[in-house]
């Protein structure tokens, strides 16, 4: 019998990710497209997101037959039991019915949830969170996104919040967040925030290094920040060292109320790594003080741009049984 | 055959409690006794905390041979597998073996937790939080304390400090509190912080009404302020409510992070009741928007002066096996 595969899709808001795994997580194929997310939702998951799932099963070699399940991975609430997209700012969706188109399409299950919550239980299984029984982990990106395992299973929380940890408030009087909050730390320590902290000190004559790397203030990208820094500007050291220090106060709330065993750093703006990592490590040591939660690592993920769709297939390793338990199973039908 | 019973013991600062308690949470039998906390942790425990135990027993006419084991809870950071406390600020306790020494006064295994903690298994199973698989509960008093059931079980931590809810930063730059971090909600909304309140606005003349009630400043505890309160003194309303705002501070981050079913608030500090749940809630409606965390139901737990023995008495249950699983089983032996 032939080896068993799973597919893992990882949909963002440009682009769609398809990757055909297998249970120790090798990638046999993948594929890839752009999408119109202003699609209507159901052409665009029978269409595009199928065509591309086709794609990489044909780019694997591999048949449908011996693909046990389907797992997708994408910004947004997800209520996973019903395998709807409750909310998801990006596509603009309400209430939104997903699995069900793309099971007609594919003729496999298919199984959601939210796209850094299965980024956790990839790094759990694939990556940097191997051999913890718990696991905080932030996303770093256009957003803060967030996932939490303990006591061996995601937290998927009353209204498939668990794990948002991006809007933990870090700074009560602080700059507006998308969500309507004031002072989270994705307010403070996402891409926008730095490039928003760039334009501040643009305004004032400052980050010329920066933006002679970007050739305008319009064109900064945190990657942009990055270089900069690592060629010793001081503008840039200054701006990733605070986002990395309200970095820090989120993870100490996180160390303090949680107490996990390793702390997972990743997304795209955290391929700042150190610049980022030291002054948030510094920032948890001095607030986490009695309890000895300040000794616990906080690492960079390790999955980089496979997390979406490596996230996506551990799910579905884990929804068709081919791995062992990381969601609740009491919730599972 | 006898109805099985545990020993539920609540060892605090100052006095221990012991209840005998059936399966149903019933208290058969209670003991009380002042404790000298600065004697050495082998003698009050053989002595002092093992003659109440026996006490309790008496006065519940309940043999030894129908107990089944005995639950403590305590202040404090407690390695619960090993039996021992790691640090009580309390008790001046660093690495002291707990458990053994009661179980060879005693002869009964003896099962060990925070004392908060504790609290939130005893909602669970027999107050405020039945019928839910996930629980945040704040215990207001000299500190707070806290715990978080999540899945079905208690977050203990990987340093025994899962649910340590007071220390959450919820003011990056505010007051100093007993734990080294500024800003703990520990520090602006237990007891001492409403105590401090009121101390700030004596020095400038006011809290005049909260002074008379108390009849000095000295003599100020929360007590005072929640009666002042309730008789209208508006001075009194304005410091609960702000301590009120930072427990929803707090709150909205566990809402955010965790998403548990239910908010339990308890402890002395507590009793002040809808005085400070109001604005909570307040807060919580404003930070959280996004999720529908906000709809989380933030309420007063129920078992009151009885929590200590009641909590202590569901870790005992738990522990040899008359409740299902509470803890996290793959830790247990």
């Amino acid at each position: 019998m032939a080896d068993p595969y799973v597919v893992g899709i990882d949909l963002g808001g440009s682009h769609v990710n398809a990757a055909v795994v297998d249970v120790t997580g090798n990638v046999a194929g993948q594929a890839e497209s752009p999408i119109d997310r202003t699609r209507p939702p159901r052409d665009l998951l029978r269409e595009d997101v199928a065509r591309v799932v086709l794609d990489a099963m044909t780019v694997a070699g591999v048949e449908r037959r011996a693909v046990r399940g389907v797992g997708m991975g994408l910004p947004g609430n997800i209520d996973r039991r019903r395998g709807v997209c409750r909310f998801s700012p990006n596509f603009r969706w309400h209430d939104v019915e997903v699995a069900r188109p793309l099971e007609e399409a594919l003729d496999l299950s298919v199984f959601l949830l939210n796209d850094v919550r299965s980024h956790t239980l990839g790094e759990m299984q694939f990556g940097a969170g191997r051999g913890v029984r718990s696991l905080a982990m932030l996303a770093l990106g256009t957003g803060i996104g967030g996932g939490l395992v303990v006591n061996g299973r995601l937290i998927e929380g009353a209204h498939s919040a668990g794990g948002e940890l991006g809007h933990i408030t870090v700074d009560p009087l602080g700059p507006r967040c998308g969500c309507g909050n004031r002072g989270c730390v994705e307010a403070l320590a996402s891409g926008p925030a730095i490039v928003r902290a760039v334009a501040e000190l643009a305004e004032v004559g400052g980050a010329t290094g920066i933006l002679a790397l970007a050739g305008s203030l319009e064109a900064v990208t945190p990657a942009h920040v990055t270089q900069a820094a690592r060629d010793g500007d001081v503008d840039a050291l200054s701006i990733l060292s605070e986002a990395g220090r309200w970095l820090g106060v989120a993870i100490a709330t996180v160390l303090t109320a949680i107490d996990p065993e390793r702390v997972l750093i990743g997304g795209g703006v955290g391929q700042a790594g150190e610049l980022l990592l030291v002054p948030a490590r510094r920032e948890v040591a001095r607030r986490c003080r009695m309890i000895r939660a300040s000794e616990t690592p906080i690492v960079a993920a390790q999955l980089g741009q496979e997390a979406g769709v490596l996230g996506a297939a551990a799910l579905a390793l884990e929804s068709v049984g081919l791995l062992p338990g990381l969601l609740d199973a009491s919730h599972t039908a």
